[in-house]
Order: C-alpha cells, then sequence, then structure tokens
C-alpha cells in the first residue's frame, strides 16, 4: 500500500491545494429550508440531514480540496445511525478523490488502541475471521496524554498506508493550560513534537514526509516554527483557518519539503460560507474553498 | 437531578463495594463455544457476540459491582452495529441498578466538545427540537491535552447528574512519558489534578465528594497518594487492578471521606476469570468480582 503521505503529497502537487475542509455538521448553521426536509424528529432523520449536507459539500470542494475532515464527534451525537452516516461520508470522500482526516482524537493503550485504530481505519476481526470495513479513514488524529503506547497502535497502521496526526499545540484558548507549560526549558508541545518524529522515522514516503504528522493550530504561528523545526520531515494539520482566527501569513514558517509540508483546515468559513456570502450553499463552499486555495497558493513556490 | 457522585456514594455504601467491571469485550478471550454461536461473519453477528457477553457479565456482578465500565473501542469496531450494541449494553447495566462509567477518553473544545457530551450522555437536538437519547452513560472518561475548555463541555454536564472522570496519571508503562514530566517542581500529573479541582468545585453533592474525578492508575501507589492530597473532596477511578497487576495495598492512601472516595476496575481478571476458574464465565466473574469485593473490603472500614 502506497504510503499516506505520498498520497497526500501526490494530490497537492496535482490540485496545487493545501486545503482541508472540516465536515462540522451542525443544524443550527444549515439553511433552514435543507434542515426543514429531515423535521420527522428522529436519529434517522438528523443522521440523513447530516450525510446530506456532507455529500453535497463533498461533491462542491472535491476539485479544491485535497482533503476532508470529518468531525466524528458531531455523527456519533445520533447514535448508530449518525455513526453509519459518517461511514457513508467517508465513502462518498474517497469515491471523490478526497483524502480523509477523521477527526475523532482518540487515544488508548494496547488492545483497546488497537480496537480504536480497527474502528476507524477498518480491519477488526470478525467472529468467522474475515476483517470488519471499520470507517476506512484514511488518517486520524490522536490526543497523546498517555504516552508512546498509546500512539503506537495508530502509527503501526502506517504500514497499511495509513495516516495519524498527533495533537501537539491546538488552536484553542485553553490549549496553553498545559500545552504551553515549560518541561525542561520548552514547552510541552515541543515534547509531543519530538515523540511524533520518533514514531514516525520509521514510516517515511518516498516524497521525504513522514505519516506521523502533527496537529498545530494556525493560531499560534510562533508554535508552527518551533514545531517545524523538530519535525522537518511530517505533515503538519493546522486546524483554525478562518472563522477561528488564523491567516496565510501565520504559514511561512511551517513549510517543508516539495508539497508544501502541511494542510490547512477550515470548517465553518467554508462549510457555512452560505451565511456570508448569500448563495445556494454548495455554491457558496465551493467559492470559498477556491478562495482559500487562492490566499494559501503562494505557500506552494512557483 | 441528583449529582453523580451522591449515586456513586450511596451505591458504595449501599453494596459495600468500590468494584468497577470494565466491560471489554474480546473475541479471542471468550469461550470459543460462545463465539461459535455468531460465527456468521458479519458486523451485526460481532456486535451481538459482545453485547450478549456483556449482558451475562452485568447480571453476575450486578449484586457485588457499584458500577461498569464500557469500552467504547471494542464496540466503535463493528461500525453502527456496535454503537447500537453499546448503547444495549449500557441500558441493561442501568436496568440492572449498576452505574454506567463509559470509557471513551474523549476531549474537544466548543460545540464538538458539546456534542461528544451529547452523544455518551444523551441531548443531542433532533431537527424537530426533540432531544436524541444518546448512549446515557452516568459518567465518563475525558482526557485533558486540549486544557480546560476541552473539559468543561462534560462537566457542564454534572448538572443533569453526570459525573466526570479525568485522565490523570494512567496506568499503562508509557504514561510517564508526558505525565511524570516535571513543570514547576511537580509532575504534570498533579497539575492536572489541580485543574479537576478547579473545574469539580462547583459540583459537589451531599456526601461532600465532587462530580469530577480523577483517573489514577493502581499500578502507580505514590500517584495515588499525591493526587488525593490534591483532590480531598474527588472520586478516584483506579483503573489497571487484577491483570494489570495492582493490588489493594496500593490503595490505602486514596481514601476519602465516607463512601471510600475511589472505585477500582477489573476487566480482564473478571470477565475473562472462566480462563483460570474453569467455570461457566458468568459464574467465574461473579465469583472473580466477589473475591475482589472481598479483598477490597478493609478499605471501606468497619
Amino acid at each position: 500500500m502506497r504510503h499516506f503521505s505520498d498520497r497526500l503529497a501526490d494530490a497537492i502537487i496535482a490540485k496545487r491545494s493545501v486545503v482541508c475542509v472540516g465536515l462540522d455538521p451542525d443544524l443550527e448553521q444549515m439553511p433552514l429550508d435543507f434542515v426543514e426536509r429531515y423535521k420527522d424528529g428522529t436519529q434517522q432523520a438528523a443522521a440523513a440531514c447530516f450525510e446530506d449536507y456532507c455529500r453535497g459539500l463533498i461533491q462542491a470542494v472535491a476539485d479544491v480540496a485535497v482533503a476532508v475532515k470529518p468531525q466524528a464527534a458531531f455523527f456519533e451525537q445520533y447514535g448508530a445511525p449518525g455513526w453509519a452516516a459518517l461511514a457513508g461520508v467517508v465513502s462518498c470522500a474517497r469515491d471523490h478523490g478526497l483524502l480523509v482526516v477523521l477527526d475523532a482524537k482518540r487515544g488508548d493503550i494496547a488492545s483497546t488502541g488497537r480496537a480504536y485504530a480497527a474502528a476507524l481505519f477498518g480491519g477488526a476481526t470478525l467472529p468467522g475471521g474475515a476483517a470488519a470495513p471499520g470507517l476506512a479513514a484514511d488518517a486520524v488524529t490522536v490526543s497523546p496524554y498517555l504516552g508512546d503506547d498509546s500512539l503506537t497502535p495508530f502509527t503501526d497502521r502506517c504500514a497499511d498506508g495509513k495516516g495519524v496526526f498527533v495533537l501537539t499545540r491546538t488552536s484553542n484558548p485553553g490549549a496553553a493550560g498545559l500545552q504551553e507549560r515549560e518541561v525542561e526549558g520548552r514547552p510541552l508541545y515541543l515534547h509531543v513534537a519530538e515523540l511524533v518524529e520518533r514514531l514516525g522515522r520509521d514510516h517515511v514516503g518516498a516524497h521525504g514526509y513522514s505519516d506521523v504528522g502533527a496537529v498545530v493550530g494556525a493560531t499560534a504561528p510562533e508554535a508552527l516554527c518551533a514545531v517545524r523545526a523538530v519535525l522537518p520531515a511530517a505533515f503538519i494539520l493546522v486546524p483554525g483557518y478562518g472563522a477561528q482566527g488564523g491567516d496565510a501569513a501565520a504559514l511561512r514558517g511551517a513549510r517543508a519539503g516539495d508539497a508544501a509540508g502541511f494542510v490547512v483546515n477550515a470548517s465553518r468559513s467554508v462549510i457555512y460560507a452560505w451565511r456570508q456570502r448569500g448563495t445556494e450553499y454548495r455554491q457558496a463552499a465551493a467559492a470559498a474553498a477556491a478562495d482559500m486555495r487562492e490566499q494559501l497558493a503562494g505557500v506552494l513556490g512557483a
């Protein structure tokens, strides 16, 4: 199986884009006339509403984005139908040639960690011995608090062409509470970056990037530079662009290699762009994603 | 709604037990003749196998345990049917008078955090305006790496009678990698304990315990004492008893209040006790849970 990092680098070069669209479905942000069609009040209807909205978005952004990042939480709210809808969204994105970074922020050890990896990537054993499909994501986000033995169940799957993004310096205000605490003269998040480097060293593709990357918020530009210094060969997933306040200038220090070395995620500013633009939600999302690609074109060089 | 901490304290006093049974279903550990009944090879069959096994365990331990701790990962492996099975297990446990601590190790901010809380506790909005049931857990485990704003979406639900256990010092070998790192002269996990104290201060029940507790492994007895010093009024969830090597002596320093102040989780040593005891799996689990209650009786006082 081809390395996740090579599949991502190829897509970035082919599409001249580092755009990742976050799929965070929210009834209160969708057009009223869209939600009205699902008003029978069941979880099935809610899940179908989310799936249909996301399918529309995927079709709209498939040409300009390299990846989508579905947020597992929103789908899990609606139980088993929600989980099935999430599987449908992942499958639709892959059918449209988009990589899927499942934002699940999991993390656990040993057999539990392997079970999470199987849930998100596929491969759980069924009673007859066959493999369960799982969600078939291309990459996932994981949380490092439990330490390296909570990350290896995921990084072990790089051998199957999968990618892992470890939360390193996140884009929320509270991130500083633990992540910026000083440990041996450096912020904790740089120790996490070192762990990412160590875990990713043996999973490097033909483009020179590792399949094990880091999540670093666009709202912390100095952190982006510092993490890049520790991780010269890792992809960085940069959330917080757009609605959360990050901008393109913040990304200069994060460039690495022949395919930017990062992807930039925007959720609300793309998927609810209809609220600002006043056009149909898919048209608005396509236009917002195209604008974002344009704003970020500079980071890809000539 | 009655405080989670009061419901837990009442159960500990009534049953004279601090036993929590971890529900970590694993096809390879179950009796062969049990698994054989589900060999049609579908995810539905696998999910039914897990649910039935756990229902048997719940009935077997309901009199001696105060809580069960289903591990979400194992169910998620089988997609939507797995999620439905997990919901069935939670419901069965509640029907048998057991508290349910859902071990999901989630953590995210703002609307995403609230969506995870709604998925695990219930309460997501449906298109018609009604509330989705969610998994209806009594308490959940959460991971603190994103900081306080990733925990408040969960602790906000204490007002609905829910409990939150924040990963503080876990029982795995790799835990030391981040959790024991020195920050301002103390290990990082004690800073997390302080965060737990702060978040739990406004959620204290009639027994004097907070609804916001900490996860501290039985494999780290000195950490148990140190966390208790920071958290005099919180329940501590202690995993790693039994198979992972923790023992009753390690718990002495963790006692607090009129109902022990902690619950002790054992998974494999109870739910796969049939492998050592050679009896039917439910009988073996009931006997192992009763033995565990006996071993831990000393911590409850006269």
